[in-house]
């Protein structure tokens, strides 16, 4: 038995060694990844002039052509191998000047409230929309009401998002179908517009906007958000006063499909150049804010999985590289010419990585693949548990990447801590200075080390 | 075999049942914590009050009297069934109306620094303190120049944190030592006063205090802390001229020692009253800033546990005690006090919880105890994870309760993300708009459940 055992031990012992040497290696190559990171704010930088030389960039105006600009020449610095921007066409909307809503009531005086349009929204012409308000909470309570209820008025859907939640996401989740559907579905009883409390658990003066859907079955009607607190408001004054009116004016409107692009970055690999690890943010960004959270963050958090290979000379074995995607908000239009374009060119993506859920302390992925391929990045945990990067599970990725999963590739969305995002989220207050240097950085090493390690070992 | 099998289910099936019904039970209550917590912003209220209402809080003065009051006002609004001050003497130093330091170069010209005088640090008389300066980034350097060199000059360290570092606390630790002890090691070799690198990973012109330390057998000398980009500025403008002076005008002053207290409240135990479980924060702060995160954030999340309790009608076990403990950031003399009482009264602490480490995201728990009670910690991770509390590891826990430990008691730091953390501490950014109600929340909650669990199941 003994002597079975040293034998063993004898035949193995080369693997181990090297085995150990490999993990040694990698320890020490991820611990540079993380202090190349730290130690030079370049994201940040690249971060700092997004959004404050450009600000908020809807797709289709001008400032997101600035932003593609922007992307491309940060890129064009970098010294990479391949450069280039991915035409597309999108929709084309602009907020226009006016978005007001007036309450008028008799008993308690007169309001403005503090909102603002929803993406894609109509205008209501100059005149604006003066009706009635009923208040809903939910989709259910509108079709009970019905339209003898609801024709000519204006639907108050008021559900708060549920601050229980430990995950944001989740109260988030269970408030803004009202946002995306809310018009569509009210206009089935005829309204004539709609008012949609924000979806955030945050209390304050910011309206969060955000794209809203119409659909060629009825007709559209206008529609805007009003922030919590003046949510708030309408509830408790409809509640003294039932029959006071709102007044709303928008000028917003949708304009004819306008040129953009995706801007993509790349390394080559060394010795598989066919086989993609592609990584990155969305481009575009509501306008009320500058899009520092949503999603400038991830944006330059790819970029600079890129500067850290280029900066500690790693030759990465397959190509891997950044895409900073235009068009999330609306129509997804940069998700599906990435697509298109992979399949045509015969891409094989060995994973598609996305950072858009904040620029907050990075926790670790959620991840949609199967278990072989998830059980092997989970078996990567202690590569990752110096750096505190603990969350590992099963999950969404991001909807930039998601359809390469189609393609066959594993898509992983960077979990970041989700307590802050929403106080930003397509708000005025998703400003720079919500911005910490280290947390951005953290996630952008992350980051770097999720494509360090499928670059080495596969999925 | 299989009769073996079904003859033990059968034995062990109402343990196992039970088992698993008081764990539901435990994860039931567990999850109204976490609801109380996030759907009652009590504990932000109470620390906004104390922040914008009180503000920065140095022991022996007014405001830390005024911050006693409230504590207890807060504590008696609870219908808890004790609450007290325990007095004490503390230091008493006073900031004064003057902290300047001017450069004065015939090539550079002349520039104010943003800087501010250490806590405890004497004056330097209305004349000020005019000299060269001698720049050394350690206590060895300092010893290599030796009196020769350092008579009669300013010594100014600039060290800075290092920003490669994961956990700021390591930077911050590798760091202070020149805060802490700067004025006694140079005034070892005659040097007039010293002028202190903030210890902060941040780069901003905040001027971070804190406390510094006179020895009996050196003569002190005054003492001042600089914003990271002046450190910066003064360590270029010296390479460019050498001999270039310093004005140093600071008006701070120790008065006689002053009478304070720590705030107490508690409910009693049912079963074993005379057995306590203590928790809470630190009710002084520096004054540059409002004590927000350093320790607001700690203090009344210790509050929030007993508001919980009170709020969901759980009656414990043992005695579970909040404190609002006194001159954490001078001599630590409520500690002290603290730990004497306790001594004196008999009264058995079967755990100590700590919360100083800033407001964040909770991640879990430094446990400062022998194995067997931190592998008892360790076995409830399975109900701290859906909460996202992940961290348990063996570590200090805060001088607050860390005296407890002499008298037998495992003691526990409340563990927060710690990267925006040393932007605050100690600085003018420290104010309670920089803290994240569901954060904070959150932090309470994480400190209601290991209360919880030590009174259900004990250390």
């Amino acid at each position: 038995m003994r002597k079975q055992l040293c034998l063993t031990l004898v035949l193995i012992m080369p693997v181990l060694m090297q085995v150990s040497r490999a993990q040694n290696q990698d320890s020490l190559t991820i611990r540079k990844l993380y202090s190349e990171a730290l130690t030079n704010p370049v994201a940040y930088k690249n971060l700092e002039y997004l959004c404050t030389k450009i600000g908020g960039r809807i797709c289709g105006t001008a400032k997101a052509e600035e932003a593609v600009q922007f992307a491309k020449k940060v890129f064009e610095g970098m010294g990479l191998d391949s450069v280039y921007l991915q035409p597309l066409m999108v929709k084309h909307w602009e907020r226009g000047k006016k978005e007001v809503a007036t309450i008028i009531s008799k008993k308690k005086g007169r309001k403005d409230l503090h909102v603002c349009s929803l993406g894609t929204s109509i205008g209501t012409g100059d005149a604006g929309i003066k009706a009635g308000v009923v208040e809903v909470k939910n989709f259910d309570q509108l079709k009970a009401i019905g339209k003898a209820g609801i024709e000519g008025q204006i639907v108050f859907f008021s559900r708060a998002a549920d601050e229980s939640r430990i995950n944001t996401f989740e109260s988030y989740g269970g408030a803004v179908n009202q946002r995306a559907q809310g018009a569509m579905q009210a206009a089935r009883f005829g309204a004539s517009a709609v008012i949609i409390r924000s979806a955030t658990t945050a209390h304050d003066d910011f309206p969060h906007t955000g794209v809203q859907h119409y659909t060629d079955t009825v007709k559209a009607i206008p529609a805007m958000c009003v922030s919590t607190n003046d949510a708030d408001l309408l509830s408790s004054w409809l509640k003294e006063d039932p029959s006071l009116k709102l007044n709303m004016v928008m000028d917003c409107q949708n304009l004819p499909e306008a040129p953009s692009a995706n801007v993509v970055g790349e390394i080559r690999g060394s010795e598989h150049p066919e086989e993609v690890i592609v990584f990155g943010g969305h481009l575009d960004a509501w306008d009320k804010g500058e899009g520092a959270h949503d999603d400038g963050a991830g944006m330059v958090q790819g970029i600079e999985v890129l500067r850290i290979y280029k900066a500690l000379g790693i030759k990465p074995k397959h190509t891997i590289r950044a895409v900073a995607f235009m068009d999330e908000e609306i129509a997804q239009r940069g998700a599906a010419a990435y697509a298109d374009a992979a399949k045509k060119k015969g891409e094989k993506h060995i994973a598609g990585i996305e950072a858009d859920r904040g620029g907050a302390s990075p926790w670790g992925f959620s991840i949609d693949a199967p278990d072989p391929q998830l059980n092997k990045i989970k078996s990567w945990k202690p590569l990752f548990a110096p750096y505190n990067i603990w969350f590992f599970e099963k999950g969404g990725s991001g909807v930039d990447i998601s359809s390469l999963k189609k393609q066959g590739a594993p898509v992983i969305g960077l979990v970041t801590d989700p307590q802050r995002y929403f106080d930003y989220h397509h708000s005025g207050n998703d400003t720079f200075d919500k911005i910490n240097v280290r947390e951005l950085e953290l996630g952008a090493a992350a980051m770097a080390e999720l494509v360090y390690l499928i670059d080495q070992y596969g999925l």
